[in-house]
């Protein structure tokens, strides 16, 4: 397998007729999926969506896709095409539109509903082209066919991108679901088509490659949804994510069945479900869905709660009941039934929120406990069909961390596709399909972008390295007053800390330390700020560590006066 | 069921010839063990154990039993059952005989053995009296008899504890393995002997209580770990438990079957593994193992390193490989072998090394792609027949989060245990076993005690609550130097941060703010410290909310000269 492991110098140019491609995000992690094509000296983008932090990424927001790759080269985007509307492929297209707002975004009517709410939001209003499955359309150099494919959200796309480097399928996220609730499938005739006309370069999903076998349909979670409502004695209150609008259908559908009343709960699920229902992709019986305002006209045995906070989060409306920090208290006789997957790195909130909810005597069903959840995407066996009815020359896993790109690259070789002609390929790899083969030419710096309150990209890796310290260690400042004139120590050592876990009374014994080492270093003639901080943070330092066998920041600091 | 959560008062004083029950840990987390016994005025302890802390505790080493309740009554401390070896039943001994060192220690050989390895780092050599399954012991007023059970360590013991009040079992951590390596099966004879004397209190772990079925056998997963040797190019490096010396057997097995060499790695892997096989619990063929020096003289396809690292811990040697930071560099043709659960918090870590593994081309086998694993705890099917078996007349789930706890109740009353027989009770509260009845008459305080670096105790939670601030906002600090003569201003204010995120020159803008609000505040007669340093905190925090919408600590310092 072609293997970016090697130190890659930067690319050489691309040659006449070639097409490049370099993802800025979605290779090595799960999240912010963003993948640019070049041809004939234009680009186009393929999603441009967000990351969520982990425990690394301490205090973070969001994490971006790296936009170094294209700043100088903006008017070059003929287009941002969104295959759908989650935010891992949409949730960064704010930050990319500030540098240029009038890159038109395409996508289908869904999508484009999702990506124009979120940047009203920012107050940006973009250009849109909305596309359906079937249709074509040229942008730029690039020739577009867009592909009706199954996910969990509504009206998701993959986007063939044809041009004179050949035939390239890039299938968005999705799976094979054979019975969706709205009939609308993977379309693998055009798969076989395009299988006849012969795909070039095939860039697939990876986030199931490692699961065997087959994703179950949406539709087989509907018994123990029934069973939620037929044994249900008060509430039930439903989490689930604010995009899944077919999981949502069921919900409602069972609601109706059961004569009870529906409320949405949460800033993101109300909009969202208000889009779907507009649009037609919800359907809602005349009286079912309530204001939570009237809630308290009904019986408990009455209603549903819709909510977000399933990942567990702790500002979401499910983790404030588990905690009794909601209007709605929650207690024996409630069921809540947590629609959703449990995202990995997410299981300690997730289960903090699953005890707290059980400890007030609510009865918790969720994936661990019943058949609640099915997956987005493609498992194995799904992969295996798109692998065997395209038979693509190159191909190259998107969509996952290494583990999930590996397992779809031994996918495709077990299919038939000769080991060099799949590319696995990390953000900032650049890969050029030239005369019908794709090959790793080069890399491109390609980092995280981190957005934090209002500031993207000020908090970098240093800060974080910051703060993790602070995290694990908490500090110890110490201030010392020097007179600007002679160059003497007139006021301090004050030391204080935070998050050290010690009484300040502990700091008595190293201020005469510090003292001492300040009044050798005079002695010898320091009196630079600097060589002065030095000393202080070496004589702390080396006492905190013999003393407790920790290592805190010193924040040594000298005040001239 | 019996339920705490009332606000739950101090207990009355205990009815002469009752028994009472308090959990200092181990119910509402997976954890910290430990139960303590009074009767006829004297105490009994069984386990003593550590819980690892999660994101919501950074930095903690350790988290301990809350010891207060004991700390007056160290001397009616009859002993301290140990019924294993693993780190959540013993690891915090040390801790509380640094109290009082005298209190006998009772347990199995290998659980004596590796708790003796452990004090002897922390100096401590115990009182302990060595028991076997079949044997009572009198313990002060409690009669003990020990039972065998089988668990992921060799040598655990059940415990029945005798008294005036009645029978108590407690199970310590326990499955039923029909057909374990060692052929020393939990002894369900003595169960029912115990079920025909009448049990009137059952302690029962409840890990595995909400997973249906059985746990799989330990040797079924012997042909997964052949496979790995059979179809491994280079290297093959097994991650495991250094406690899990029935999962090491096996693999040792394997390695003496496709003439492999064995090198331990790790201080605790060698020291447990060189333990095991003194005492006679790990059998290794005369020349299996060898130093990890001497693995240069052999072929990769001759070797197999047994590691510790399975949880993704970022110091162990696995995590190392898997940065490229260990002597031994994984390549293409090495077999990695994770033999070993995924504990609920660590995914982000695991997934971290496999991912960085199979980066460097290692092939990564694990629970997630191969029969590697199987739990050490009774799932829900063989807890009903420890409970059809015992017929106990009340029930206390222990060990684990509420969830679990709340599963097992669910079983026990499924077997016809009565709903108010079923005590669900959290760390602290008190259980009284009086006239064949378990009741919550009470609670006594039981916090967290952190262990960091050297202290215990002195890390607490407004220490963690300023490192979670810390963490996810970084800090600002600002000094001001006043004339202690005059209160006047006349240095400062110097503003610095860390892991805030933004260049220092960005306080030039705030500065001017700061020096205003305090000119203002000395003309309105403020000279206080004090009141200066809220002055500072109130105009430093308005203007970066305002600025960055985050809440960064700020630290103001106020110094006399």
């Amino acid at each position: 397998m072609s293997h970016p492991h090697a130190e890659l110098g930067p690319p050489p140019p691309l040659p006449d007729g070639g097409l490049r491609v370099v993802a800025l995000g979605g290779l090595g992690e799960v999240g912010r999926n963003m993948t640019v094509f070049e041809h004939d000296g234009r680009l186009l983008v393929v999603d441009c969506g967000v990351l969520f932090p982990e425990d690394a990424q301490p205090g973070v927001d969001l994490i971006l896709p790296d936009f170094d790759y294209l700043r100088d080269r903006l008017d070059d985007i003929d287009a941002i095409v969104l295959t759908h509307g989650h935010e891992d492929h949409i949730g960064g297209v704010p930050y990319l539109l500030r540098l240029k707002p009038d890159i038109p975004l395409v996508g289908s009517k869904l999508t484009l509903a999702f990506i124009e709410a979120k940047l009203a939001e920012h107050r940006i209003t973009p250009y849109t082209l909305e596309v359906r499955e079937g249709q074509s359309e040229r942008l730029g150099p690039f020739d577009c066919e867009f592909i009706a494919v199954n996910h969990s959200i509504p009206d998701a796309l993959a986007v063939v991108i044809r041009s004179r480097a050949g035939v390239v399928l890039h299938t968005g996220d999705f799976k094979m679901d054979q019975l969706p609730l709205d009939g609308r499938i993977t379309d693998l005739r055009a798969f076989a088509r395009l299988g006849d006309e012969g795909v070039d370069l095939f860039l697939v999903d990876s986030t199931n490659a490692e699961v065997p076998g087959f994703t179950v349909p949406e539709r087989d979670i509907a018994p123990a949804i029934d069973r939620v409502f037929q044994t249900a004695e008060r509430r039930v209150i439903v989490a689930s994510f604010a995009s899944h609008v077919h999981r949502i259908q069921q919900v409602l559908d069972a609601a109706a069945e059961h004569r009870r009343k529906v409320a949405f709960v949460g800033r993101s699920m109300v909009r969202n479900m208000g889009l779907a229902r507009e649009l037609g992709y919800l359907h809602v019986p005349e009286g079912l869905v309530v204001d939570v305002k009237q809630l308290d006209d009904l019986r408990d045995d009455q209603v549903v709660l819709v909510c977000t906070g399933s990942q567990g989060e702790p500002m979401a409306a499910l983790s404030r009941m588990a905690n009794r920090d909601h209007q709605i208290r929650v207690g024996p006789g409630d069921t809540v039934l947590m629609a959703s997957s449990l995202i990995p790195g997410n299981e300690n909130a997730v289960y903090r929120v699953i005890n707290g909810l059980m400890r007030w005597g609510a009865k918790v069903v969720h994936k661990g406990n019943a058949m609640v959840h099915v997956s987005g995407h493609a498992s194995a066996g799904e992969l295996l069909y798109c692998y065997n009815i395209l038979r693509p020359s190159n191909v190259m896993p998107v969509h996952g961390e290494w583990r999930h790109l590996r397992a779809n690259a031994d996918l495709a070789v077990a299919t038939g596709v000769p080991q060099d002609q799949v590319v696995l390929a990390e953000d900032g790899t650049v890969v050029d399909l030239v005369d019908g083969r794709a090959r790793i030419v080069g890399a491109v710096p390609c980092g995280y972008v981190y957005v934090d309150g209002t500031t993207v990209g000020d908090v970098d890796e240093s800060s974080l390295k910051d703060r993790r310290i602070l995290r694990d260690e908490g500090f110890i400042s110490v201030v010392v007053v020097v007179d600007s004139v002679t160059g003497k120590v007139t006021g301090g050592p004050e030391i204080h800390a935070r998050g050290f876990g010690a009484d300040d009374s502990v700091f008595d014994q190293v201020r005469p330390l510090v003292e001492a080492a300040l009044d050798r270093a005079q002695t010898e003639g320091v009196a630079d700020a600097h060589q002065l901080r030095q000393v202080v943070r070496r004589t702390v330092g080396r006492w905190v560590s013999d003393r407790f066998r920790r290592r805190p920041m010193i924040i040594p600091m000298v005040v001239e006066v």
